[in-house]
């Protein structure tokens, strides 16, 4: 299977990144973890995103806050995919890391997320290795049965304490 | 190969979209093009989701403007990768449709391009399918090569008239 | 009379919708609550909005955050009002849960109240029931007489206070 | 059947407001249409609504622009339902609008459409009328039927083109 | 001299508002505090306008939150010119406060200050008043003076501490 | 009686303050007009400001756009109250000029109107004069009078035309 | 003399951009004109930024429109002065190119400018050279003397006009 | 060598200005720290402005919040590169404060950093230094590698938790 990277542009986005780790081990995916940072590691970005198709990655998961320009950074060294999680930072929300993901030229494709959105930017990067793996695809299934399941549950708790 | 479904949530969207359409083309992958509407025609958009995969489909993008519902109805129905291009409206320049289409909840990943992005939505596909494809990833790099050509000819064409 | 149903999208929205239900009750309504979410449960969200009417439902109120789909999602299915609460989110301030919420297309309203604005989709609920129901208009005018008084009174606590 | 009131802030707000007028009287739905200004004459929109529910109505449209007040300034003085139409504006596309029609205090509920959503302050206003009266009811279904069935011969028209 | 009045939409606002108090009791100016609501007490407040300048008032401060009307319902009954404070409510940082407060329609003038800037609204009372009284006029330029000093004296701290 | 003076930072802010001109022609206000940038030429501004109550002025307009300093920049040199117009710019709808008018330090009032607002800006000049000019006072309640009546002519015309 | 670099990310910024470059050749200073794409062609940027010192060059302009990263990856490969010009694209008035312009994180400055604000960044750039090089600062200087002239001579020009 | 003045609004700023004068202690460059406000000491704050180049200055700093027009008034009365730092003030998360500073009028530069950016700040006006100052220039590159080498080390620690 390939793997997934994941990649945050400072160890301080590790508490937001975690939650796409923890996800993609739910589903049995290998995955790298790596900081890179567009502006303080440039060439270890850049080489990363230029080697990891035949290294055997999939796609990468790119985390950055502010003038969030990872994920974009990648994108422009590689035509894998790139899901980019905009992450909040203290002053402006998240909304400067979402419009500096998602505004990307033509040509040059990020899968934005929503602002600290890990655990879907993992479900992403599943659902594409889902593509073409049949097994991969039935545990995305089952997950979202189990999803419904456990909010049908809250549901009848709700409608017991309220409806009753 | 997989199909990739290109789905509008109203005719209006269509000049927009049909840049995606081309795109899809340009790479010689078959899609298939659908109006289904959140709203006016939620089963048929149900549908269309929930038989996606068996029918061969790899990927969906769904183009949709103001409160643009219509990425997150569809991956509320498959766990296929849907691809969101929030649609710019008369009245808010378009942030009505990207926050409706990237702030989804943790569970259902929307992979959301810029406002208008149809052609990064269709490269983000094809970029997808590329994942176990390497005859299409090699098309992607060579239109990569492409189009770093195409900015190194026009930066000589002004180095030329500027620099002389 | 009617019922008011209350639905929410995520039993985490339940702080916010109990003012909606305790100003229901204030006022006789009966009311049925729910969990419903318009990506983890769509069936069940589209079946209850579906049979609404003919199980004796006057009006639905819809709360939920982010990409706030559930207002919309139920709109699609009945032609009942639907009266929606955009619920604030961690990361900002609500705004994207409004915008997905008013910003509905032509054919499909959404009466939306403001932010976390419980109390006014209940006290709309009741409006609207009242329009064919002269001693629920009596008890809602009574209920205005008596917000006038404490504000009569708390003005004159300050004028005594300040302007002695 | 009760009447529905249209009243805009200034005149200027007709264009937006005729979509509401002749959808009410595409369901034949009495309505009347008035000027009146929260700033210019309170005097008048202030006895309009406080005599609005024994003169025969059973819900007040609302449309204005810039600081909005209208609607709110309306439902300051009656329990009828209120539904505003924040109009766009030159300078603010709106949100100025938007914002102080939505963001009323509790007790004093707005029904807030899209902006310059006149349509669907219609169709709001005759939901409401219809919770008790199953012929309108009918027809509000008849129409979203005769909207679905658009879309979907809008869907095979494309279909057509493009997956032929 | 004329007094100022100082009116309140809700008393939960008074934090914000004794300042406003506090700064014209500093000049010595006389004022009156009330809590009049534009949508609780709309009645009150239309009277107390009406009657403010035969009342012997020159100026009033109406401070609001959220869809904040209460300025511009006082600048409805009134030439004396109303200064609106936009207060900031829980939600929208006092964006709300701040458009339903500035953007008044042409006709219908509100001197608005900075959200929570109640200081500066009673401050600015002070000058309308001085405009035609010297020895206000007076007060206020010594008290620029004092500020001034304190700013000096605040730069000559700083000084020694760092360029010492 | 006391003069206004109207200062525009730009003399391409001269369309949207001739209204503001106008409009203290029609009450009889003298007022005298000028070009002083707060960038440009300081020294003039402040000079201007310093100089304006000795040289018979009651108060200020004072209009400018983008990084709009001018009104701040009068007000740091002068008691007498000034009133800032925010003035629309290409790029940003005029929130740079109304942020940067409007949210003023403690100490330092600008009374801010909406964007474009040089009609308020005006009025609310006249209304200040209007506090010990009853004259003035009578002019500014048959202006509202007269606007009054012009609403209520429209609503007639309009009440006929549709109501009829 | 140093050089100036100015840098646009698409030869479609060049309409924006040839304002710097006539101020720059106004004052004398010499430029360069380059088009790099931080996405499109990464290595050219890089390259070009790394050697841009040791090559004659005193500072960089960078101009580049919706997720702007272009100053920013400049910023991570020199430690001379970038100068971020943040262009308005269709969608946002600029605003997102602004945020991703601005927002950089410590460590990698850059000197961003008012959207579309070309003759700004040229000014700062012949600012940061006349540093040492007084009759550079000189003609500067004088250049400001002229623009404060020419705000006098249209003050004159209005006042006659509007004064008498 | 140059000094560098850095320039706080009020001394409330000075949390967040001291990260500037650390970083410009750390390269050894000379500065000078003052708290000048453009509205309650203008004529401080020109004076100051217009003697510093001839007081030994290469550049300034100022930092302000809410409508922050300090670096603009700086800017006004000297042609040495002036660094905006926009400081957040308790209401708008800076953005009134960041386009204040950065939204300034063609001819009058303002080298905008992010949102309380003083780090930023000071490396600018270093790098601004060292254009001349190959020894500056020097130091700046070695604090890039030690930036790049913590990001390494970084990158290893969690690369060893991770991928162990």
């Amino acid at each position: 299977m390939k793997k997934i990277a994941v990649i945050m542009g400072s160890d301080s986005d590790l508490p937001v990144v975690e939650k796409a780790i923890t996800t993609l081990k739910d589903y049995g995916v290998p995955c790298e973890v790596h900081v890179f940072s567009a502006h303080r590691t440039p060439d270890a970005a850049a080489e990363f995103a230029m080697n990891a198709r035949r290294n055997g990655f999939g796609a990468i998961i790119a985390a950055a806050g502010k003038a969030a320009h990872l994920a974009g950074a990648l994108a422009a060294r590689t035509t894998l995919p790139i899901v980019g999680i905009p992450v909040k930072s203290s002053n402006l929300d998240g909304v400067d890391a979402l419009l500096s993901t998602v505004q990307m030229p033509s040509g040059m494709p990020v899968a934005t997320v929503a602002i600290d959105g890990a655990v879907n930017a993992a479900l992403l990067c599943i659902e594409m290795l889902a593509i073409s793996d049949s097994e991969l695809a039935a545990k995305l299934d089952k997950a979202r049965a189990d999803g419904q399941a456990k909010v049908l549950a809250k549901n009848k708790e709700i409608e017991e304490k309220y409806n009753g």
